[in-house]
Order: C-alpha cells, then sequence, then structure tokens
C-alpha cells in the first residue's frame, strides 16, 4: 500500500471514532485529487480551493491550463461557504437584484462569490468543518464538480 | 444594584437633562445586549455593530456561531445608516437597478450595505448620533433585530 | 448574583472541566472590561480588540475619545497574534530594518501590526485560542495593557 | 508501481527530452511534498506556494498548525521570485533602508515579499519557469527550505 492509501485508511479510522473537528491538508489532498480526476473526466481544468472552519485557506490547486482568475473565484467560493454557511449556488439566488441579501458581493473586500460551485463540508456530527471551491468550467460544471466533492467528503471515500 | 443597573440609571438621568451628543461605549454596550438577547430568543446568532456620528465603529459583538461574514457586514451596516442618514431596507430601494443610487455600493470601499438590518439612531433632540447595525439572520430577522434596537434607543428603556 | 457574575463562575466551572477551545463573546466582553478598567486607571482611552483561534473577530470596544485610528490598530494586532502566535512586541523586533521578518508588515493586506499591544491568548492546555489587540495609549502603555489582559485571562479571574 | 511514481518517472524522461516550459501541478504537488517532508523533519509547519512563469500561483499548501498568516506571505514569496527574477534572500538586502529598491515592498499591492524563504525555478536551460515560497519557520528556516526545494526542483530527483 502506498502512503496516500495508508493515510486515508488512517483518518477514516480515526474519523470514526472521533469526528475531525477542522479540515486537515491530508483530508483536502485527497478530496482535491477526487475532484480534479472528476473534472478531468468532464473536461474541466479547474482550480480547487479547500478552507478550514476559520475561513482560511488550507490548500488550492490549479489543474494545468486552467483560467487565471479562477484562482480568486476558487478561493473566494471556499471563503464564502464557510463565512456564510450556505453553498454558493443558495446565496446566488438570496444575491439577485430584488433578493433579500443583493448587495452582499460587495461587502467582504471582495471575498464573496454569489454564483455555484461552492459548498460547505460538514463532519460526521454535521459540524461545519471547512469549505471547498471550484472554479473552471460553466456555472453547472463547477457547481456539479462542488455537490460531487461535497459528496466524496461526506461518505468518506477517499 | 449592579453596576449595569447603575449606569443605565445614570444615563437615562444626564439624558433628560442634556441629550446625548454622540454614542458612547456605555450606552452602546447596553444597546447591543438588549439586541441579543432578542436575537436570543429568535433564535440567531447575531453580530451587533454600533458606530458614532462620525460612522466610526464604537463597539462590535459577535455571538458565538456567528457567521464570520457578519461582521463586516454588520460593521457595513452601522457605517451606511450614519454616512448615508437613512436605514440599509430604504437605501435598498434606492440602490437596486434602475433605483436612484443604484451603483452606491461600489463607491465607499465596500463599506455600503443595502440589504436590511441598519438602522440610524437619534437622540432625543432628533440629531444623528450613531448608527446599529446587525447581521446573522435573513433580511427579515436582521432588519426586526435592528428596528427593535432602535426603538429601545429612542425609548431609553436600556 | 448579576449575570455578569454567574456567566464568570458558570465559565470559570466549565473551564476547569474542559478547557475552551475557542474564544467565546461572554469570555472576550469580561476580558475586555478588565482591560478597559485598568486603561481607566492608567489614564489611558483604549480600543480593546479580541480575535477568536481563526484569527476572526469576536469583539471591538472603543473607549470613548480614543483615537479613531486605534479600531484598526486593535484590531490588527488581535489577528497578528493569533495568525503568527507571538506577540506584537516580539514581532516588533523581528519586523525592524535588518531583523529577520522586515517587510512583514506590508504582506497581509495592511492587518500585521509590528508594534507592542497585543498577546496571544492559551487555554489551560496551552493551546492558543485567541489574540487581544490594545490601541489607544503610548506604545509602553499599549503593551503593559495587553500584558496584564493576557495575565487576566490565563489565570481567569474575570 | 503507485500512480504518484509513474508520474514523477514520466515527467522526467518527458523532461528530459523536452525541457518543462512551465509550472505543471503535477510538478508543483511533487516538489511540494519534498518540502513538507524536510518541513516535518526540521519541525516546521510550512505554508508552501508554487507558481509558473506567469507569477500566477499553481498550488499553495498549508501543513496543519501552520501560522494562518504564512499563507499570503508564502504565496506573496512565490510572486516575488517570478516577478523580480530573484530569491527573496537576494531582494531583502536591496528593500532595506538605503538600498538601491527600498520602496519596493509598497510597488505590487502587497504582494512583494522582502525576507527569505522564496527561491525562483528553473528548468533545466536555465529558463525561470516557477517560483517557491515557503513560510512557516525562522527565517533561516524557511531560507533553508526553500533552497532545499530548489535544488530538489532542479535535479529532478521529485
Amino acid at each position: 500500500m502506498d502512503e496516500k492509501t495508508i493515510n486515508s485508511i488512517v483518518d477514516t479510522v480515526v474519523d470514526s471514532i472521533k469526528p475531525q473537528t477542522d479540515m486537515t491538508l491530508s483530508a483536502a489532498r485527497r478530496l482535491s485529487e477526487k475532484v480534479r480526476e472528476k473534472a478531468r473526466e468532464m473536461g474541466v481544468n479547474a482550480v480547487v480551493a479547500i478552507s478550514n472552519k476559520g475561513a482560511n485557506p488550507v490548500m488550492v490547486e490549479c489543474m494545468d491550463d486552467s483560467f487565471i482568475a479562477s484562482y480568486d473565484i476558487a478561493f473566494g467560493k471556499a471563503y464564502t461557504v464557510v463565512s456564510l454557511k450556505m453553498s454558493t449556488s443558495k446565496l446566488k439566488k438570496l444575491a439577485e437584484p430584488g433578493g433579500s441579501l443583493y448587495g452582499i458581493q460587495f461587502t467582504n473586500g471582495g471575498k464573496i462569490v454569489i454564483f455555484g460551485g461552492g459548498e460547505p463540508l460538514y463532519n460526521k456530527k454535521g459540524e461545519l468543518i471547512g469549505g471547498l471551491g471550484v472554479s473552471g468550467g460553466t456555472e453547472a460544471q463547477d457547481t456539479a464538480l462542488a455537490e460531487y466533492g461535497k459528496k466524496v467528503f461526506e461518505s468518506r471515500s477517499f
């Protein structure tokens, strides 16, 4: 077994005994790998950003030929979902003109992103421990990738 | 009587003789306590920010488990209501696409907030002496909390 | 007993059983009160800022007639001590021209402060759970106030 | 052989035939792993950032318990070394008061870092193709880690 597989098994065992209370780099890297694999299948060059429960970054990875702008966007999505405790898809509706939070995209120094591709990540006890931001494809693709990542993370199948 | 009660009485007496001309930390703290009590009743983890008549902050308090993003938003609301002399609910209408102030959300370095939850605070002579910004619930909840705070402040029942 | 005294007792008991893992508003408010009392004795109008272990703000209080500039400075100190895990007095030496970290004051969007008045706060197990930033007096006064606050926090006498 | 080993061999073979003209995520991830292993040996919780020849980020990884401030600093170092084509140790001397580049730390929106821990990365033909930024230890440790990473990268032993 290689190091990655061993880490994955150890984390899963530890997590089943005592749920992870904050994002770790090891978990973030394995989650990102899964999201990038999926992006590759979909033909998307994605940037994947993962934050911890303090909305601080843990890891950002830019696939080759991804958009330069995607770095800030993926990073912002990972910040947004933790700092507002909701997916960026959900926020999108609230932040549109006429929506209850229209204008929120200007309030946090440019770090709030209001389109799909960001998902909050919870531990087994349902506590928010981090955020996933994906940018690089269409909004539908980014949303699908972030939702896929959330599912992978929550099933601990990574 | 504890210190808080004594301060409250002293402030009320002083205020009836000579109206407060600017927000004080003592008044801000007591007002915030009232708003947080109400938020707790409503099940909202709010951030409460209070500014003075110079639109500068006097106090910000983040209830446990409030949104990380709410700090900047509450702070921005307290700034907005003093710097524009109107509630953020009123501004919301003017700042929507097609509104007379559309674009104002971009003019002050991200400090202007254009959704409910901010109320200007007046002394007994009707002079603007500060602002209250609340963030953490839905827009309706934040608006209700800020309006509640304004009423408490104006009745001096704190 | 008033609410404040009860909260203080409850927190102390809970803390002795299970150390606080992150800053709470209740603890921050009581700590700030102690620091402000001391500042008053010293004739300083201080701004007191307290952050949590994610370097996000929990509370900021500006004493009447404090410097307007002190808000950003106190806030920055509370950010600095958590994000760099050291007091701002210690950082000061490293950040001076010729020091090993000269230039660090420009690297984090203006949030790093490199003069005295910021202290990291630890729980009983020695884990970093927040930061205290004080601004308003001379550097010596701010440093003394932050060190006093750190001592009060660590002895849990608040 | 696991995926990582295969990738490493493929990249080395490809690189010997046709030198890499820009940083790839695959190379960045393997380089970062080496730097993190070394950091672990040295007892440093490091943030490792790697940029491409456009001075744009390719990857940032934050080891558990690294400084929150280190993210911006590592990122800034990786930007600095590519944008100025020199190590941050070398820049340090030029940017001190009295130095020929004193003031450069203010010119690029806070992205220029002027202390050790950043190294430019060259391909086999001596062309600049990326930058490595390390932050988390003392300046001496960060410098040693970045220099180690540069050596590993240039020997392609990763």
